[in-house]
């Protein structure tokens, strides 16, 4: 069964012979250098059901290649443990049995010491392979292995928000990363970018890397419409919230009037109001809200209230995609090591700025399979198809997003109530 | 604020002047006939949070009229009773309180024959409205009475639907209406119908009556696909059951497995296997399954894995629509009276057959505003922009639609896990 | 397996073979007559999972003697209908299974009028057993008739609370039974009736019917202690009302406490705070509070805080029922058809007064059995027996309870949170 | 407010002068001593709601001294966090926040280590302050050390049990402390021990340290009745479970029944079938059960079932205290290093073995103030008083318990269904 992750016959040519050993270390080896900070007792916990212990996360990435490559690939590998796999599958259910997600915070082991055995374990066999595999199982290792790559890097991203909300949760507001307080701007002003409707393609077609929901290109009809050239900025936002738009039902979906009042919400997650000011919690500690950094931390519904407030509306992530097409994925990613949105810089004329990093831009769209769309073969099938239904989907990555892993065509999705993703909006408007 | 359902000018001239006094005759009527079967007891219960007691309903579709028409236009119109507004408002949040939809069940007041008298008090001011209405008003008032009595047909196929719900769960069975069996016949093979992909116009753009979300008719681009020339039938549905398909995770939604294994799914809603053989609860009573018929009460996730089963999948609403566009909508219907699904008949060559009626057919798309979507001004926004997510859209009407109600380009909407309304599959693939 | 409800011999001798003809009659028409202001809607709701819709007391009553005489004793007695043990059956697990409590509202069917049908189905036998029985099984017959006509007392009670708690969730606020508006009268101050320690007995030894927990007679140990001469009236729980008694933890048993802040308690059940004067909904609808009136519907939670605010506690079910031992219950029972409770007159020296009706006076005795308890044989063993743990004991019978049906050593529970009974408060205090 | 733990005054006398140092030495390093085979990570898991991370009882424990100790009275005391009263308060109201039990388990600050200095910081405290204290406090300053002591021992027992629990969760089941398997031997047959009824005396009254709820010492009635010499051993249990007891609810108490259906309870905690086997988790890992052990581990609802199911009862605490009054709380306390049930010897005539240690034995008795009881003064007062209701007692210690901390009169109490502390059974029943 071998697995193809694009249809282009030059993937295989172009990519895999060149086996990523090189890059296998330099990703692992950031996972890593994410957890220097922890404490042994920050690895354990799970401060709520979507977010897991950063132990788990380290321990699963490594299933991850245990699983999909060495099992399948490596001759006479051993497993690090029999009981690693029930422990560290996340949710592949024709892989075998899974522990529960949301008790994963129970589990006192293995220990952090243990996970990092495991996770050197796996290295050398993994170099091992990659350096000595034969020319017929090439691609399709290349093609694994760099899957498992993109796949530590989501968890990267998910390394960093669970972190930052076992932090927040807890009374004594432990600092990830003490970083001084830049001097303040104000934002400059929102402008539009107009886009032409018409036939327009969208989604991945090249030789480089891809998930499967990405594919097939294909046509889509858009209507003329504009996209905001930069994000919506706290000090909107505020202006939302002092506006009594939290308890203004007619601004929001029904579902997420329900989650407003069934979750008191007031502001975005992290917020606090102190004595009038307004404060958020943030990887280095509690600090002044800057009304000039894009707002983070919204949920979807929060997204489509603002924009039916300012009489506009979310893109759809056809419209996003279209704007993001032809553009350098640059902008304050992981690697800025800021791990926090930062303001937006002036937009050069009809230019976005802020498009990658920063924050994930809530589109208006349900994650859905593209027209055509196949999944992967067998158990990899189960990585991104089984949650088409009920997600919406989110764009342009945040500052937890490694640069190497971010791209135009890249479809992020999340419930629409989730909120501690760095997760923020760009206004859209039809043009008639 | 002059409500508009319509840009067209022609609405206004063509259907608003002759007020619809017969119609809202006809169709009020209707509700009535209905509720005939009924003992006074069976007005009164809820069965779960998602059905309404029949006297709920009767009395809502009512306070439609009083709250949008009555009172805005009925000058020293008298409401019939203060404490109505706040019973009979289903969720319109900027008209006022509504009482919990999940307690609707604990309220024995007002009785069965208060309602009757309420819907008197209505109808008699309506048609006395509707008879001496000034000019200068008739446009909006023609608009709000249609919308009305098409809100009263909705609520027509929810009756049927929750009388069955509750009739269901109580051990004592009762019939709603005795029916003869008929001799039964095995299935037609199915067949497929090829449409070409390109560029495509859905949407309603006509002058008659059609609900703010079927509107902007807009431009899609399809791929080239088939659609099945007949639904999904039981017999076909018994094999996948057969096969195990409730036990295989891969078939599934990652949502729709969780349903399956939290509410112990193992077939559609009200089958019941007794001694070998497959029985299934209707309005006659229960009934031996008939495996020619199309298979109804499922829910969108068994509707999809099915198909996936299959090596097909659902159709879009889009494809689904071009399929239907141009056909006139007959079938088993409401006043088929027979308020069950039929066997389809053999389908004529290159036709569809039971498209419209016997079962709402289950797409893949997710419910969204179409592109330059308006909701209606003022309160009557609620009326659909609000559930725009969450949910999946259904198409074609079923055995319990009034055929008035009906058209190719109506967008029905519901949860992915509901099973209560009669929904069935017709499946669809790629043409490559 | 002969049941005999009482080891006394004279029981039988005394009793039984005046097989209560009369009686069955006179009690069963009670419960016909209760329901004589209901609507047919009202007998059908259950707003909350602990009231059972009236037709269901209705129908449940009469199963009991169907069940447990007409079935065992009628040679061809063929029951009303094969489904109604399911349905009607309250909680007797070993005779069967029965339909869930929560789920009693949802029962349309069936209807009222066949409910009346069972009753009087179930009528005819009995009497025509009654009249015939042949001498041999006529101790057991009275026994057992003897314990379904209390069985059917314990549910009139019910029924007037249960439609009391129908009522009052309706924004419509039915009235049961319209009385009119009493002078009020300043409450007489409240003294203390003393009681000396020492060995005293207590619970049932008569030759006249008790339910199984009340026995065996047995001696207890008490202190020196006294008891309030009358209950606490509503003046008095206004007092704690206002001195912040809901919002003081250090009153409360922690598990009150929990319930206080979860539930929002701020007064008791039925209390409403209407520009600055508290209301009550009572079945002759919503009233202003007379301050003299017996508080009611607290739960023992807010009794057992109330006494600890006053510096005194509650009552042991001992020291209760030593007050009571040799008193006739007289008092404001069901049979005033006052239906609430009244002020309690002036205390003669030495006496209590409003020690039997009015409302049930909860102690601070959980429902325990009595040292050398024995179930009654057989499935009637669950009657009582089964629910010894975490209830607690109230005692003397309320303006619900008929007079026929109360006496000293009648042993009341219900769970510490329940508030929806006629419950109120009576002091007790150690003497050192 | 002097905090008088007694009335008796020769308890100042005798106890207080000399202030505790050595004790306070002893009983703290206890703790410490309990929590050497942890590594990091297991301080800080919390399996369920019910227990605490081994790392929050040790500071729970300290904060104890803090906050009734050092705080009051050492002069210029600074707490060692400000912080810590929030964190580790577990439920005095009046002292102020506390943060929520079941989500102990999400705090990963502050560390292990931190947890540890602030033991020394506040041991460092303590024994200055007992060293030094003025004449006038010593006897309040003796009291309160004393209590501190012995909730620190409470903590201890709780420690054991809830590593256990978090241990028993996990899937690669660690081992707390391994220990050889001893060589078995059948139980030694069951005799029953017979007491007179009559007047008794319960209650503690002596010059050394009780609770407040062990007071005050007051007659009872009891009647003639017999205790088991030994306690329940797992064989007879296996019986139980093998006479189908789980499926039998005329065994059970209603609220117990509902819990194992509810639960799918089929065996006492901790137990598991394996290949016709009886296995369960312990403190040195999965073992095969010993049929002669006492059975362990049960909820008072299985211990009250299974009573039943024996045709005896659970004794009541008054008969349980009267059958341990005068004799040396001797036996496989913590201080055995077992911690684990042991198999009971042969009892000598007249006597009762396995009294005192093993398995706490659930009494038939509701957790009720003693007559007269009065709660300590101020905050203590929260220490037991608002506990009493919904609990029930246990009597005579365990494995886990220390020898210094268990009395004949001491009353220990859990809700019935709980199953995770050393809990067992002893048999009673009536002598008539």
């Amino acid at each position: 069964m071998p697995l193809t992750l694009k249809s282009d016959p030059k993937f295989s040519d172009d990519v895999a012979p060149a086996l990523p050993g090189e890059r296998y270390r330099t990703v692992r080896a950031q996972s890593v250098a994410l957890c220097a900070p922890l404490a042994t007792e920050d690895y354990v916990v799970q401060a709520m059901a979507d977010v897991s212990p950063p132990k788990w996360h380290l321990a699963h990435a490594t299933w991850f290649f245990e699983n999909f490559v060495l099992i399948p690939f490596l001759k006479d590998y051993r497993a690090f443990h029999p009981e690693f796999s029930h422990l560290f599958n996340s949710y592949y259910e024709t892989v075998g049995r899974f522990f529960p997600r949301h008790q994963r915070g129970v589990l006192a082991r293995p220990t952090v010491e243990a996970v990092y055995a495991y996770r050197d374990h796996v290295d050398a066999a993994m170099l091992d392979l990659l350096a000595s595999a034969a020319e017929a199982v090439r691609p399709e290792l290349a093609s694994r292995t760099l899957l498992g790559l993109h796949h530590e890097q989501q968890h990267q991203e998910l390394l960093l928000t669970d972190i930052k909300y076992n932090f927040a949760i807890n009374p004594l507001r432990p600092v990830y990363r003490p970083t001084p307080e830049e001097p303040r701007q104000p934002a400059p002003p929102s402008t539009w970018l107009e886009q032409s409707g018409g036939l327009h393609e969208i989604g991945h077609d090249g030789s480089d890397f891809a998930f499967d929901n990405e594919t097939p290109r294909h046509p889509v009809w858009l209507g003329n419409h504009r996209l905001a050239a930069r994000p919506v900025c706290n000090g909107e936002f505020i202006e939302f919230i002092e506006s009594g738009g939290y308890g203004r039902p007619e601004l929001w979906l029904a579902d997420g009037w329900g989650r407003v009042r069934q979750n008191g919400w007031q502001a975005p997650l992290y917020w606090e109001r102190i004595d009038e000011t307004w404060w958020h919690f943030t990887l280095a500690g509690l600090r002044r809200l800057d009304p000039a950094e894009p707002v983070c931390h919204v949920s979807h519904y929060e997204a489509d209230a603002f924009a039916r407030w300012r009489g506009a509306r979310l893109p759809t992530e056809m419209e996003w995609e279209c704007l993001a097409a032809g553009r350098t994925p640059t902008g304050n990613l992981l690697e800025s090591e800021r791990y926090h949105p930062a303001p937006a810089p002036p937009a050069p004329p009809g230019e976005p700025v802020s498009l990658f990093g920063d924050t994930w831009e809530w589109t208006q769209s349900s994650y859905a399979p593209y027209p055509g769309f196949q999944p992967l073969p067998g158990s990899l099938g189960e990585y991104n198809g089984k949650f088409m239904y009920g997600q919406v989907v989110l764009r342009g990555g945040s500052c937890a997003t490694p640069a190497s892993h971010i791209r135009a065509t890249y479809r992020n999705f999340f419930r629409p109530w989730d909120r501690w993703q760095f997760s923020g909006i760009r206004l859209a408007e039809d043009v008639r």
